[in-house]
């Protein structure tokens, strides 16, 4: 099975531990609008996409438990203590308070290698290559992005909506986001992420920083007429709780609305939220309802790793098979059920 | 055939692409008193091992031309092309005049490995490993050195001698330099570097500059131990002209006798030296009477690339080759001979 996920950060990086129970042939394709820590100074210094969301994928698909498992007893070069020695050293930051103090090793692997083939697919195909690393990891842009956004509630008339600019200004803005855009507002696609949602059979979206990390990848034109043109079946996942800046107070519906006021056209197959963060009653009909709004079933499920808010990759994993297998989920919901 | 290389820098480097025509079984034992540059910044940032020369050792193994043949139809995962883009890229230094110009970026993921690991010995073997290099590459020690040197024509009276502190002010007083140290005086040896030393075919000190990067291998105690005991064949090579600084107006001769002065219990089987170098007449006996002073027999060899001061590594191997296999080169000189 062909997988691609979209989506950028920590969320990215479960789903991809996930996805790699399911495949081999896992493709990330990463947000490139960061501007916050290393990467933010990377791009600032060097002119280079920022590299943080796509080394995390790296990492991600080299140490996933299953890539270990695999490892283990296969006959590729690299071991099972390699990939893990390897993905400490891409997620080490340098300490101290010198110049370098912050900076993944990753990142200043893969910024170096983007200067040297001038290219960042090429650099980050140079990586996988080198560490033996099953799957691809693209960026969704050749060049590094930023994000606009319309925030409300900065002023003391909550009408007045004021333009943030920058990753870092809108993930932690005290008013509330409404709108996102990037910067430049019609980014080229990256061609390789484009073929790889088309050859898919599935595609994932979210979780992640919704404003930051999801919603960006519908406002790249090319990619969004790639993800509706794919015959990948299509899945949605919604972040387990609001978080603190982008969307704090934000109910699953509303993200699912967010979503598609930003991309109308955007059609997924399957909806997946966690049974915690799913309302009861009549609440739960408007979430159906939200998730019609992509022509979506809605499955709820149980993804978190119990206390904590984040997805557990296994449970996802579990799920995604059993919902692509075509059975119903003891979980699934469907519309026409309510 | 096993063959160990000491030395630094480019002299190092030279050597090392010259080995590699002989031997697929090549170490390199690295000085580790560098404090300039990317070297310097980063062992005053980071506390570790200066990484400049140990990445330039990697660099020559991983390019050297019979190495890149060798891997064109081999059945190594990495192949030429991957060889020379990781060269390339661990050569590379970051541009620009922000806090990470002028790093290269192997020194970077050097420093890095050896902070992950907590052992610069296994962060180079995991670069060999990962970078599929043939041979190995060791710090002659596992812990930063310093070099200090007593220098005189730095006062107006030549007989006055100061001391002067760190291999870049060493490396480029206008004085003339007498005697190096290392700091600790009594540095620890690298126990992996002993054991290739005491266990290799051919052990082969220089060129070099001469203070910073030749000498300081007879100024580790353990090290000269080793060199005294290993069974191995030893050669020494001279440069091939002064270095500006360190060994202005130097002779090949003098070059000799302040190897000797540092180190007289040292005993090389060869001292190899550039044809152009060598005078003519009764200064050539007393350049035989000084390799005599380490036992050795003096080879004269067409050694340069034509119309430049550094070595060519296939005459350097051609000659190698023929004095291992008995032969005496055509330009070989023999004490007793002359």
């Amino acid at each position: 099975m062909r997988i691609t996920a979209l989506g950028g950060g920590h969320g990215l990086y479960a789903t991809l531990t996930a996805m790699r129970y399911l495949s081999r042939d896992v493709t990330a394709v990463v947000t490139v609008a960061d501007d916050g820590g290393s990467s933010g100074r990377l791009r600032a210094e060097l002119g280079v996409i920022p590299p943080g969301d796509l080394r995390m994928a790296l990492s991600a698909l080299m140490s996933a438990p299953a890539a270990l498992e695999e490892r283990s007893d296969g006959p590729t070069p690299l071991g099972r203590s390699a990939h893990e020695l390897w993905t400490t050293t891409f997620q080490h930051r340098f300490g101290g308070r010198g110049a370098l103090a912050g900076h993944p090793i990753g990142n200043l692997l893969l910024a170096g290698l983007t200067e040297v083939t001038g290219n960042p697919v090429a650099a980050l195909d140079e990586l996988v290559a080198v560490f033996d690393i099953d799957g691809r990891v693209l960026p969704m842009s050749a060049v590094p992005l930023d994000i606009e956004a319309d925030v409300s509630g900065l002023e003391s008339d909550p009408r007045i909506s004021r333009c943030i600019r920058g990753q870092v200004a809108v993930a932690t803005t005290p008013g509330k986001v409404r709108r996102v855009r990037l910067l430049p507002t019609d980014p080229p696609a990256c061609p390789e992420a484009l073929e790889s949602i088309r050859s898919a059979d599935l595609v994932v979206l979210g979780p992640g920083s919704w404003f930051s990390s999801v919603i960006p990848h519908v406002l790249v034109p090319e990619q969004l007429t790639a993800l509706r043109d794919t015959s990948a079946r299509k899945m949605l996942f919604v972040n387990l709780a609001p978080e603190p800046g982008e969307t704090t107070g934000f109910s699953v519906e509303r993200h699912l609305h967010v979503l598609h006021a930003h991309a109308d056209v955007l059609r997924v197959d399957d909806v997946v939220v966690d049974a915690a963060s799913v309302p009861a009653g009549r609440e739960r009909d408007h979430l159906i309802r939200a998730a019609e709004l992509f022509g979506a079933r809605l499955h709820v499920g149980d993804l978190a790793v119990p206390g904590r808010q984040v997805h557990d990759p296994e449970k996802v994993a579990t799920l995604v098979n059993q919902l692509c297998e075509g059975e119903l989920s003891r979980y699934a919901v469907r519309a026409q059920e309510s």
